[in-house]
């Protein structure tokens, strides 16, 4: 194993998002290392009580209540604490030491971001915040970036899994509001309180955040319009889906000429219809999807999951990482670390599902003769349909066409079924070998 | 204006991204200097040929056919010629002399790549490539940075936006292959001989870098399985929508473990049966996708433009800008730059369509009565939709519902007009008003 100098980072807060940051900094430790080029030590997690329950799976001698002595020795802090307070000072606190800082707090961000990026800028830290919007979805770097020589027009955002979970089972289960919430309750989608994402202020957050950062300007949170998703009725989702659209609570940024010609944007959240035929329609569940579109590279969508312990945390793990490579290299980092060894298997290691197509003679026992031949090459047929066509004029019976669905297989087996189907008497031909995928 | 010390740029090639990048320079230049924190010159566009029809949109000054010296003078080399020569010694060279290096080549860094990442890393430059694969969409940036701290387990990419446009031809047309590459050819999605294309070599490149991107190793194009689409048969599509399933050419990188055991990655492309509620299946036309499973994020996916001079411009752009804010700070730059004086206008002033369900008395004249309301607030109607319920068990006549559609009218003036119907006779209730986006 190669040894590295250690960058010394302090997560602060143990909730969902940190337990699992935890978790998988122990987990792949030596790859994350590898590819930062230094070992990334977790010197620390601060949390208010160190006996609460959700402290259990972090190693107690890593717990501390003492926040700023943590944040004094760290190379790196990661903020998970949520909410203004404390976790602005804290984040003040570890800029001003020099630190870089990694943030999930919607919040803050919505709220202080001007502020908290100044100090940022006049020490020469960085402020990385991913997993402030969208969860794991990349999306604040695209925004940052990518998009950064384009121009972009509009964002329309699905940006709260809780809304977006009730709006589909409206739609898709024909539930009223009250008991899609129930249901979002129960499945663990929507808090005790669920004012925040119903009435859309975590939405709105998020929208003073995308339009900050798209339109390179500052919208203070409270310049966001702001309608929740309270007054949907069924008979609503029911018109709309007859009149072909699906409602959507939409985070919409969005460069706007007023009746004056004064140009300038808007930031707004309300519960929309949106064209069934368009991408942001095809969003269900609990998914969060960006949609952007930029002059030049047109329409653009980024999905994924929005919330999650797990999910976050990987929003959280890359944004650290592009802070540890800064500290190593002193710029974004080594692009293209091929430090893994894994050996490149050839197409006969793939195993992946088939569908293959035969005609065969439709005679007494053709089936089970080709079935026998499938199993003696190890493939498992999971679906068989069978399609007998008309005989022809002389009364010669009509070959039958089989379409034989397989589970998971080698392609090395499955290359070798083939070749054994097309040397056997009742297989007329093999006329398509199609693999599946995404299932 | 603020003056800015500038950065020279020199471009390679003047292809139709090259030709869109000049142009966005020229019309964006300012914002891009104030978001960098430095001019963008550019000081040269090296061609072949001077007097060759598709340079006269470049201003005469700038041409030159000696690469060699252009790149001596620059900060940053923007390469677009593609192919692997001269491209690959000019790159180098570029390297070598300590310019930053942006290019859209996807066959030279699928062939060369480890060799000119080993130069960058050497003499402390960077290489980016984010127009290489999938066009406009931001899938490099995600992959290397955002998702760095995650564990990438497959990727799903339709990649190839000629072969998408034929695959999505014959499925909703009922085209043939030679049909619908006929049409490909006509609308310009095809090229005269698009054997790199249909045969997938194109997409193999694609797939070698995503898959040397996303699990950290070098994936050599040999080792890349490729089949093309053109055995696809109109017969197969078809049979493979009845059982629900779409056909798309998919590049797919994945970590696999092999009957012995031993893990490591495949690197395919092939026409697979993909499953019609999976998001791939919604990717139409010459659009492409990449959808990525990481280990902690979940599922993930990224839509967009993968082809076009001025969407690919745009990921050239963005590279070039993450370029230059590294020549300006020394680092990825200032995240939060907020130079642009838009003003945040409200909500009053963004215009929109909207949908107004309206409970009123079905007489004779009501429509002419509300069709003159929205006339006289400035809001033109754009679909009326009548519903009329059964009249009462006292023979009552029921009232009628109307659902109203408009065109785009700004909030002001829809308010005005919803607070007018209210006050109408023959209005009983205005029962819903939702605004139409993504349209």
């Amino acid at each position: 194993m190669i040894e590295y100098r250690n960058l010394r980072v302090a997560l602060l807060g143990a909730g969902s998002v940190g337990a699992q940051v935890v978790a998988q900094l122990q987990k792949h430790g030596d790859e994350l290392a590898s590819r930062v080029g230094a070992g990334l030590e977790l010197v620390g997690v601060a949390v208010r009580d160190i006996d609460a329950p959700r402290t259990a799976e972090i190693p107690r001698e890593l717990l501390t209540t003492d926040a700023e002595s943590l944040i004094l020795g760290a190379d790196i802090v990661i903020e998970l604490i949520g909410g203004i307070e404390p976790a602005r000072t804290l984040i003040m606190q570890a800029l001003t030491s020099g630190a870089d800082v990694v943030t999930a707090n919607k919040a803050l961000i919505a709220t202080h971001g001007p502020e908290l990026f100044a100090m940022a800028e006049q020490v020469g830290a960085q402020l990385y915040y991913e997993a402030a919007v969208a969860g794991a979805i990349p999306i604040i770097r695209p925004l940052r970036d990518s998009l950064a020589g384009d121009h972009v027009q509009r964002i329309l955002g699905i940006v709260n899994g809780t809304t977006n979970f009730i709006l589909d089972r409206m739609d898709t289960e024909g539930q009223s509001l009250e008991d899609a919430l129930a249901t979002a309750t129960e499945l663990g989608y929507a808090e005790a309180d669920p004012t925040a994402d119903i009435e859309a202020y975590d939405a709105a957050q998020k929208a003073a955040i995308l339009a900050s950062l798209a339109f390179h300007t500052t919208v203070p949170i409270e310049s966001v319009y702001r309608e929740g998703i309270t007054a949907i009725t069924a008979a609503q989702v029911e018109a709309a889906r007859s009149a072909g659209y699906v409602i959507k609570l939409l985070a919409i940024c969005e460069r706007v000429t007023d009746a004056e010609g004064i140009d300038g944007v808007s930031a707004r959240v309300y519960p929309a219809l949106v064209p069934r035929t368009h991408p942001l329609a095809a969003v269900h569940g609990a998914k969060n999807a960006v949609f952007v579109e930029a002059e030049a590279a047109g329409d653009l969508m980024f999905y994924g999951a929005g919330a999650g312990g797990i999910e976050t945390a990987s929003a959280v793990l890359g944004d650290l990482v592009s802070a540890a490579r800064r500290h190593v290299v002193g710029g974004p980092g080594v692009a293209e670390s091929t430090n893994s060894d894994l050996p490149i298997l050839p197409i006969g290691s793939v195993t992946t599902r088939y569908h293959i197509t035969l005609l065969v003679n439709d005679r007494t026992g053709v089936l089970a003769t080709i079935a026998a031949l499938f199993s003696d090459h190890g493939v498992s047929v999971e679906t068989v349909v069978q399609t007998v066509g008309a005989p022809s004029d002389d009364g010669t019976p009509a070959p039958a066409t089989l379409v034989i669905g397989t589970h998971e297989a080698s392609e090395a087996a499955l290359a070798a079924t083939v070749t054994a189907l097309s040397s056997i008497d009742t297989v007329r031909s093999v006329t398509s070998v199609l693999r599946v995928e995404g299932s």
